[in-house]
């Protein structure tokens, strides 16, 4: 008999799933979803290695401790980037994971902010992120280059998190999609649809020109 | 007991937000929708804060006065920006409404017409406006500075409204959103859809060129 | 008790309608769908005039005779433009014809093409209209400037279907939206299908670089 | 009494419409989709000729060999491209075959890549391709030339996936739409989804300005 909190958080991320299929932000098996089961020790929820998004299973889910290891014995192998989801959930206050996909996401990263990072200001919608208060806060969006060495990312996530002065409340890899995390599963979906808004804000700014043509005043 | 118009009223807000959120004008708990419960003295239903649009329940309203003050003890909090629905609340003839936060009505007011407003004219489109009866009708759009002081924007839309010769539809706010309404709710919801219309349409003219190269005619 | 033929169509005509409102096609009370009840003499069901597309109900449709007459004492107006689908109605092999107002159409009619038309060629999607072949089809789309006189509007659409060499399957009214037609409702929806299909391919294509910057190949 | 199998294969193909015209790629009537039944001798379930994607019904498809030809006296035709199917399928580990219209696939097919084909390289979404494990994949993907002589058109694919060193996972006919294939159904739409991605990704970056304007940065 399966726990009803699981079976609670199984079912959520299900929903999740649907929805950002829906948004064409997890297509193609793409994204991986977690939530935190327990703290001490760490006991994570994550979405199973290669399964689509958009029609999830109550059966397409492991359980992994804090290093990313499966929790029970399983036909089923964790996400690739299970450790980026544990890097993220040991730290204070996170009790959900979530990654995506989007056009948006992956254009921005790819052709813009070799830098490292991107900026997002002046936005009402940035009063959506965790703690919040004012549309003249200051996001920075740490931006990272894409690996196939998880490990290495989720050192070099950690190091970036840790030495921010103003702690981001997500990331993006280049060419692959967005990270960000919340208390619980609902703060973290939120954050997904204001970091999607703000991206394709930026982006449409940018494919706009930069002064209007008289005529069209 | 649940009045039956309250009841009625928070079934379509309800409604409204799943459409909005439906098409990416309600992303993470922003926007706030409001209907006029009664005239003297005036009584408003507004959704309360920090609610996601997408799912909101029964329990996710308020109901406040004139002034943007509770009416009734309550757990929740009014929405910080009531005061810009009872400013408008106040104003004859308006029974409803709505505020949303597009991607295009966004950008917009981010990139361009730092002059104040922007202009609609000739689209058949601008017909779905109350009162309006041909296309060759010119709206105009005021566009005000975003701030967290709700008073002073109130006071400046109020006094704007108050001012203009032919009284407009609707505003945006810069790097925000929309606020319009109507009569009733379903009018308010049809000028949503006829300004993010319209807003599309002219994001989208300017980011084509001028004029067509020969090779495409 | 109504016709069992009638109650047919118009269930059949308010699912296009939630279909069109799903697309962005038919916001806020614009557009309008008829099909043909009759041909001796002229019988067409038409929406009603300022009744939302996305929910169209049983009784938001009236019925007009082949001048546009109401042919049943009713609460309603027959739309405006109900003279443009008796025009086309009147054409031979005309069984139903569908009016939306699309943000592409609206911005490609009132950007481009002051010549008086829209030519689509090369695409395999025309082969879809009723009639043709080949992707080497050549499809002329008559753009007609907006205006409030619909029977003058009328008069000129009829002129130009007549003496066009091949007839279209469509026409734009500038800033407007699309008219389209077809032996019934099938062939019509499929006719707005396609035609806006290829408007966001011809506006897309427009908004892109002519040559591929060597760095992106 | 319809086979079990049979039944599922078409309720399947059935969804997958659905899901596909939803996003708008099987507008129209356009798109034909196939999977394998029998492999010696090899037969095909395919979608009929002239079918609208969205509402196919269990009896809108037909049975064809490897050359094409129908298996059952059949009022409905098979798609007219129902050899480029059939010519795929004959190749090992094709269970599946999905081909779509989409705006951006038609707009990037038509503008550019005259040299033959489209290379996609550096996306993390490559990794749903079958067999790629790395974002460091290089993908091509050929570009035919439209035509109504399909007979040639399926000699020069074969032709052209017989030769290539790396094969390709899918391709794209030119103003026309693309050609993937799974080894069964499920890995061919996950195909489908991840070129859309990744055509819309192509396009939107060249949409976008090479360089950031300082302003925005």
């Amino acid at each position: 008999m399966m726990h009803e909190g699981l079976k609670n958080n199984i079912e959520a991320l299900r929903a999740v799933g649907r929805r950002f299929y829906g948004r064409g932000w997890s297509m193609g098996t793409s994204s991986n979803y977690s939530v935190v089961l327990r703290r001490e020790p760490l006991e994570l929820l994550i979405t199973a290695s290669g399964k689509h998004k958009g029609w999830l299973s109550a059966e397409d889910f492991v359980r992994v401790d804090a290093a990313g290891q499966l929790l029970t014995p399983d036909q089923l192998k964790a996400s690739a980037e299970t450790l980026l989801h544990t890097t993220l959930a040991r730290r204070p206050g996170v009790g959900a994971v979530l990654h995506t996909h989007s056009v948006w996401g992956t254009v921005l990263s790819d052709r813009y902010f070799k830098e490292g990072g991107l900026g997002l200001e002046g936005f009402e919608m940035l009063k959506g992120l965790a703690g919040v208060t004012t549309h003249e806060h200051a996001e920075w969006v740490p931006i990272f280059d894409n690996t196939q060495d998880i490990p290495a990312l989720a050192a070099e996530v950690e190091r970036t998190l840790a030495s921010a002065s103003v702690p981001p409340h997500g990331y993006l890899i280049r060419q692959h999609g967005l990270y960000t995390w919340g208390r619980d599963l609902e703060e973290a979906e939120r954050h997904i649809e204001i970091f999607e808004f703000l991206f394709e804000c930026v982006a449409r700014r940018l494919s706009l020109p930069r002064a209007m043509p008289v005529s069209d005043r």
